[in-house]
């Protein structure tokens, strides 16, 4: 398998993970309530997700640095909308 | 930079998205209440867990690798309990 067929299916692994929290941030959105979410769980993942970032650039990983800059700024609006949310209620 | 050290962030990196969920998982578990949960996101980020762990075989990164395969257990354990308190309610 060559190294760019390796980045694509790494490409598409990113872009399920990257999706995977739009839904969350609809539900959050729309139900305007945000009490049944960690906010814990998505500032650990967002240090995480900061520390993959510098892996991804490490290993010159496209698909890993693309998924966590995507999957970074999700995550931001996520905590955001949390945090205003639990300030309301 | 050696690939040991690199090895070492990644698996940082790793230890970080992986204990993200726990919180998550505890809350369902306390409030006995998963409604505020998307389901879907679950189910989504678990099919690109598996995709990134097919990944991490191909690139040989030990830190892709092991996250992947926490998340998942994490992850589908999250659903179940999801699943289990949503049919209850």
């Amino acid at each position: 398998m060559s190294d760019f067929q390796i980045e694509i299916i790494g490409l598409i692994a990113a872009t399920f993970t990257t999706i995977a929290f739009v839904p969350q941030f609809l539900k959050i959105w729309k139900k305007n309530d945000a009490s049944g979410v960690s906010i814990s769980m998505y500032v650990i993942m967002l240090i995480g997700i900061c520390i993959w970032f510098c892996y991804g650039c490490l290993i010159g990983s496209v698909a890993v640095i693309t998924a966590n800059v995507v999957s970074g700024i999700l995550q931001i609006f996520i905590i955001a909308l949390a945090l205003i949310h639990r300030n309301k209620n």
